[in-house]
């Protein structure tokens, strides 16, 4: 049985927060003192890592749930199929519905079941959870859709990746430039016309790893002690994904059987485009070969690190012809990889 | 393939809190006013309906995971598996580690993550997840486990329920007196020597009743408008369970193929007892019968409402021969059922 991607959705918040609008920002170090340069030194530096120039924030009065309903509505429109059949909602998300101007994640109900809500689904038999599972919750979702429709207790489902990361940021943290708000979305169906689910992996790293992504307070020592924020430890969790993300894409393609030679497209988690880039090139080193041009659509340049909302975001937008010069025809094969908070890995070898 | 529960744990919380323990609190209604009546009268009516006298509260000292970490370590002995032969570690929770004294919820990183990390498993290939579902969310988390081991995708898992609700309530609210802290885990195995799952079902109601169970602020007008507790309409979810919580049960039990005369105990979610007897008697008279004498354990007295950890908790009790009268013996025919947040519903159909 083929299971396979059959609609996908985006919504990209439209408040848009360039580079520059940090420059009045106080920047400190974890030990909470200045640094010995200028913001403008701050920021030209954290462009040339990460590639990062804009971001986007969405709008005070939306959450994360209204952003995911957003995504979810194209997403059914584009697979085309009645929403009451759907037989799950699974949200991926890390912090819940966080209110403007607020600290508590509110999951009381699920996020899950805020979007059945908001798109007035009534058939009880449609299950609606949230899953955590750091950054790479999107990809982890459609790996537990697709083993719902194996086991026989599903045909369609819906997954939803959303975060509004510019809430939970330290504005004395210069990672907090990283990071951006958003949704994406996809049905996942059996029997699916085209697309398939070639091989998945999935590894949680939790020993010297499970805290380099972590909540804790502000740089800023005036601060509240007890307000958290996303921190991470940068450096450790560069090294993680390069040593790391390259064997299990390599390990996923293996088992599925298929050659390198016909990957034709990356869709790879937007954390850092220097890393993205050295661990698609060690990827490739492990066959023995060049990285091909346009293999890995970017999107980080103008939408920043959206956590879970990024790669079914930069799919969508692939999908749509709305990221030049990247294109997928059917028949395509496709990788899809993340690394986030666990430290979870995943990818998914498809065939478009 | 049979697939069953091999172990099971459960960590009750030390600190007892008695319904006398409420007596100096300054209840409110939701409008903020005052009860015309005194504490002993509402604690009394509170006790008579809920069948709750005291509940327990986690240390301050230990954090949510902490709890699960210790169901664990108890499921993991039980059934006497190498716990680097894991697949999964499923952690249902609603509210992630709220640190004692604060009240914003950490789930970075998640809270199977951080289990999987004091159980020092080193193997990456046991991913460790968090899932939100209300309080079915263990059942669902047996449910999701259930799944992976049939897709094909694993063997052997871990599924813990947890949570401190005593950190996110409202004092000023009589329903503060139903929340209590605690952690129940299960080991979940594909061709179990004993133990089948014959059935399962899952709801999810998202229309008018998506908010029964929400966060919101206290009902001191005089508290910050934006720190948000649990907060529930009762009468309503009293109602719905009384509705459907029955209907469900009996869909699964038909679907598996047992008969009601064969059912030996019902391990249902323990958040009111009037409200229990009303759904396990309703169910009962769908098939036209009495209900039978011992057929529910309740931990509600002593326990309170864990909400996930509530199930696995009393499972373990009984399994153990820790809540006399009852116990159950291989071959008995069981059903679990839970109701909460989202609104979910969802019911497990078991042999020994």
């Amino acid at each position: 049985m083929k299971i396979g991607i059959t609609g996908t959705g985006s919504y990209i918040p439209s408040i848009i927060a360039k580079n520059e609008d940090f420059l009045q920002h106080q920047f400190l170090g974890a030990d909470g003192a200045r640094f010995g340069y200028e913001n403008d030194v701050i920021i030209e530096k954290f462009q040339s890592i990460t590639g990062i120039s804009e971001r986007r924030y969405a709008k005070p009065q939306l959450n994360t749930s209204d952003l995911g309903h957003l995504a979810a509505e194209k997403a059914i429109e584009d697979a085309g199929i009645d929403r009451e059949e759907l037989d799950y909602i699974i949200f991926a998300h890390n912090f819940g519905d966080i209110e403007h101007g607020t600290i508590q994640g509110d999951t009381l109900p699920s996020l899950a079941t805020r979007v059945k809500h908001l798109l007035r689904i009534k058939n009880p038999k449609c299950v609606a959870y949230d899953m955590i599972f750091g950054c790479p919750g999107w990809i982890e979702g459609v790996i537990q859709a697709n083993a719902f429709i194996k086991s026989g207790i599903a045909k369609k489902c819906l997954v939803i990746g959303g975060e509004t990361l510019s809430r939970v940021v330290d504005e004395h943290d210069r990672d907090s430039m990283i990071y951006s708000d958003g949704a994406g979305a996809a049905i996942i169906e059996a029997n699916a016309q085209s697309g398939e689910i070639l091989g998945h992996a999935s590894e949680t790293h939790a020993n010297n790893e499970a805290f380099y992504l972590f909540f804790d307070k502000t740089y800023n020592e005036e601060g509240c002690p007890n307000t958290k924020y996303i921190k991470m430890h940068g450096r450790k969790i560069y090294e993680f994904a390069c040593t790391h993300v390259p064997n299990a894409m390599a390990a996923c393609l293996d088992e599925s059987g298929e050659s390198i030679n016909n990957v034709k497209k990356i869709f790879i988690h937007q954390a850092n485009e220097k890393m993205d880039e050295a661990i698609v090139k060690r990827f490739y080193r492990l066959y023995g070969k060049e990285v091909p041009q346009d293999i890995m659509p970017m999107s980080i340049h103008k939408l920043g690190n959206s956590s879970v909302a990024t790669i079914p975001t930069l799919f969508d937008l692939v999908r749509n012809g709305d990221l030049e010069p990247h294109s997928i025809e059917k028949g395509d094969l496709v990788i899809f990889a993340s690394v986030g908070a666990g430290m979870n890995i995943n990818a998914i070898v498809y065939r478009i």
